[in-house]
């Protein structure tokens, strides 16, 4: 028997199993998951797990090595959730992210920090030692909202998309201001004093450590889009350079000491659209799958360890002190959430309603990040102190607030999320109102959201996709990609029910189907199809369809103070059409 | 700048990428793979970085870790190889193959072993102090066919599948042959003396070292097919199953000693035809890319390390015993095939041409698992010579074999692998043939390969397929699911084209087009069935099909020496056809 040699993989590939088989016990007794979240049971598992480890060894057991977490856990579900972000919704409510996710983080570092420093005076809880500055260092991470909490169990409670995207969005971008506070308090604690230079410096970081990790992000990302306009001769690789550049861009930006959050979402929502057009349908499945796999084992692992490294000897239980934290914790951030937004709501005509209000501040999760921070301090004398606060704080909100969330989602009526896709109608109207906005935009001089989109839209084909995508891939409108994928989808279908063939599956037919959203009109559609199945009316429509899809996306950067509509390239645009026309024949 | 922190990931993910970045750079250009292996070309590349490094650091660049070569970059290959492996011929060939593999390589090691020692006593070359059985550990290192060296250039010369499997099968095989003899030698190396006892335990130990790998590999197969019939609610982790179990079992035979490539190949064809039936289809999809990927990277790695590893100081080189291992090696593995081809053709009607076993000899690359052993090496004064005689074996096979064997294999007009996948039809009547033979082997009383694989069937129909396949799965006969599959890629296509529903799609036109193989038929079958397009009388062909492939299947068991035909439970047969027909309406 030779155990040392294979030590490492086979206890890595162990944990990873027992977190896989975990999952599936939980998903074998449906009811379980329904009633509390996946976070909370995995916990508990690694609670137990942690105890069989004590009681045999008799020593505590190993905690998340910091650096793993950073290094290897956490880029997978970042890449993941900025892979699959929702970029409509993200862009559309950016500012309000961003209030939240910068003024809301600070204002709960600094809240938090000051009032624990005034606890700490009260002469009857025996914590006189602890300064202002530990203070501060301990609220800046235990102010940060973590995403792989917030995604665990927003995932399971279907909200609307705007609460989501406000609570998951402020989740990942505080990340930029915590590393800065963080490591700002930190070196402060090693400073002998402080110079008010020092301070403003740190206030200059914030900027650099966002905005770096943006770029850092955004430079990969266009680099794997170029990279993969090459792949053509060689699938089997290509899921791979979405994968190694992402991470990448997070180890540059860790490298940096910038915000590697940031930046590997910067990367997967700047490549995604050009990686999707070049590499294969197969490599996308791929792609696709396997980052949902890979963040899926990452957060069963880190909630497993979680509850391992709760179990032992690290913390010191100083009730008074943990039980303020909590309290603080709950409290700041729901008077930061009211405060905010009551400024969001007057420049805003779409408010946040109060009981939205009340589930951002209650969906404040705190995870693993706050746990590798606090794992991550100076050896001082009150660090298990904080171990300790930190770890009740974390599973406080996971268990608490994480079971609790859905039944007052219930309760209060919340608002859901829509369950059925878009149609293309739908579709087709909403970017038709985008271009109109744009238009009245652009000539009432306001240079508001749907401008900048149409500027974007506008260098994007004009520049970026020449350079990114490959030269015989035509640009296709988002509407003919959804259509044709709902085609295939539908097409795989039909032959799994064999049904092939049966006049049903006239891609005219799912144009019809689509197009109407009254089902009762679907089915007399169908009917009359399927009476009079002429190809020649039915090619016809495909074609009018797909040119008049073609002009609607066109007509967008005619809108134009400087050129009248039809100044613009009309040659090169009728060429196109030909282009188009020519392949429907 | 904090690189110490991101270093180990960083640098991995940098040395994936600049192997990724080669595949693509090499094809941009095709002409040049179609004349150079890309194995010789990555080995290229890995020697221009080999000497930067060396020029830069003036010191040897860092040499492949044979403990990552055989826990991280070899399973993942190995695994591709065992997963992918044409059951068929694998099976038909084993007795050949394991021939080769044991007898063969044990002719090589004793051969060259001994006729190095031969060449070491020519007192001109200075080479007394190499000791037999020196020459015999070396020996045993350098006689192993590399199966990753053979993939790389079997995998681009197309021969037939059958000689493609004698070579590839042996190189996959002789794994357990040289483990072995090289820890038999090795441990003889540091013995004082050398009984009789240990020589007949050695004997002893190939059995154990051969079989214990199958029965690892075959426990964590059924293992991972079992586990995979609960995934039903959580397809994200499926694909996730095979790696892991297939890891572990490679892990667990290392730990005990036993052929790992053995145990991972065995796992993999164990699970394969339960794991797909069990896990979704894009799951499937995701576990075929992703082996396909992961082995590609690593082979591209292996071969770049073995590049980089060559530049250096690590080399003796004393040419008269280097080019006498190249002479020995050529020689011996040719008088091998010609001898154990000499026996094998006796015993067969399909015998193995000249100009086959030619190729088989030639083809006998050898590649990273020598490199990796010989680095395993103890540590002895002349070390440095079997490094540097290795790494010119590897070289020349690589380059001169690899290169030339394309042009050998078109001069001498070696039968290739046929193009085209076997039709519907042709398989109905292998499979037909298939029983035919078992019936007759079963009434002759000769208990050959139609018997065992028919009584494997029968065991596998009767127990296993209850045990690991979830209970709604109904036992589907290959030629259903090949025919589903076609349909699947056909309705793809035809909605990638936009000829959904034109009438060319019923299943039943596919039938009839993979059942007539001859074209024009096809092409006139289709236009009548466009001419008349009768749902009923398709519908009737549809389940005519699928009940007669159903009763070929099924008259297999029989054809019993013990039981008439109409005695097999001709109730439980009739309540199945049942059930198919209620399926059919």
């Amino acid at each position: 028997l030779d155990y040392q040699h294979v030590q490492v993989p086979f206890e890595i590939t162990l944990w990873i199993m027992l977190a896989s088989l975990a999952k599936i016990g939980f998903h074998l007794y449906n009811k379980l998951p329904s009633v509390v979240p996946e976070s909370c049971l995995l916990i508990f598992v690694g609670l137990i797990m942690g105890g069989i480890i004590y009681g045999l060894n008799d020593r505590s057991p190993p905690v998340m090595d910091s650096d793993i977490f950073f290094l290897y856990l956490l880029p997978p579900i970042v890449l993941d959730a900025g892979y699959f972000m929702p970029s409509r919704p993200f862009f559309e409510n950016i500012g309000t992210i961003l209030l939240y996710a910068v003024v809301g983080t600070i204002w709960n570092v600094f809240g938090i920090g000051f009032s624990l420093y005034g606890i700490c005076q009260v002469k009857a809880f025996q914590l006189q030692d602890v300064s202002l500055l530990h203070n501060l260092l301990f609220g800046s991470l235990i102010a940060a909202v973590d995403p792989v909490a917030v995604l665990a169990v927003f995932e399971e409670i279907h909200v609307n998309e705007k609460l989501h995207i406000l609570v998951f969005g402020e989740s990942l971008l505080n990340d930029a201001v915590t590393v800065v506070l963080y490591k700002l308090f930190r070196s402060f604690c090693e400073m002998p004093t402080i110079k008010s230079v020092d301070v403003f410096a740190g206030v200059g970081k914030f900027f650099v450590v966002g905005l770096g990790g943006v770029l850092v992000g955004l430079s990969f990302g266009f680099t794997a889009a170029f990279t993969t306009r090459f792949t053509k001769d060689i699938r089997v690789i290509e899921p791979l350079f979405v994968f190694l550049y992402s991470y990448l861009s997070y180890l540059t930006a860790e490298m940096f000491h910038l915000s590697g959050i940031v930046a590997i979402i910067s990367c997967a929502m700047g490549m995604k659209r050009y990686v999707e057009a070049n590499i294969s349908l197969k490599s996308h499945t791929t792609v696709k799958y396997f980052m949902k796999m890979w963040s899926s084992v990452s957060d069963t692992l880190i909630f497993i360890f979680l509850g391992v490294s709760t179990i032992g000897e690290n913390h010191e239980w100083n009730w008074p002190y943990i039980c303020f934290t909590v309290i603080f914790c709950l409290v700041w951030r729901a008077l930061g959430v009211l405060v905010l937004t009551f400024f969001v709501n007057r420049f805003h005509v779409n408010t946040i309603t109060s009981k939205d209000q009340f589930i951002i501040a209650y969906g404040g999760l705190r995870g693993a990040i706050c746990f590798s921070l606090v794992f991550l301090l100076p050896d001082f004398h009150r660090k298990k102190l904080f171990i300790a606060a930190t770890t009740v704080v974390i599973l406080f909100t996971v268990f608490v607030q994480g079971m609790t969330i859905r039944p007052l989602v219930d309760l209060l009526a919340v608002k859901r999320k829509r369950e059925s896709a878009p149609t293309v109608g739908e579709q087709i109207h909403i970017r038709f109102l985008d271009h109109l906005l744009a238009g009245i935009e652009d000539i009432s001089g306001h240079w508001g959201q749907y401008y900048w989109k149409d500027k974007l839209e506008y260098f994007n084909s004009k520049y970026l996709q020449k350079i990114l995508l490959r030269e015989y891939d035509q640009p296709k409108s988002s509407i003919v990609l959804l259509y044709e994928k709902l085609e295939r989808k539908h097409a795989i279908e039909l032959a799994q029910a064999g049904q092939l063939g049966h006049g049903l599956a006239h891609p005219s037919f799912l144009c019809s189907a689509f197009l109407c959203s009254n089902s009762d009109t679907t089915v007399t559609t169908d009917q009359k199809l399927e009476d009079t199945p002429n190809p020649d009316v039915l090619d016809n429509m495909q074609e009018i369809l797909a040119r008049n899809l073609y002009r609607i996306r066109r007509t967008g950067p005619a809108y134009n103070r400087h050129t009248l509509p039809g100044d613009s390239e009309p040659t090169e645009q009728a060429k196109e059409i030909l282009i188009l026309r020519h392949k429907n024949l």
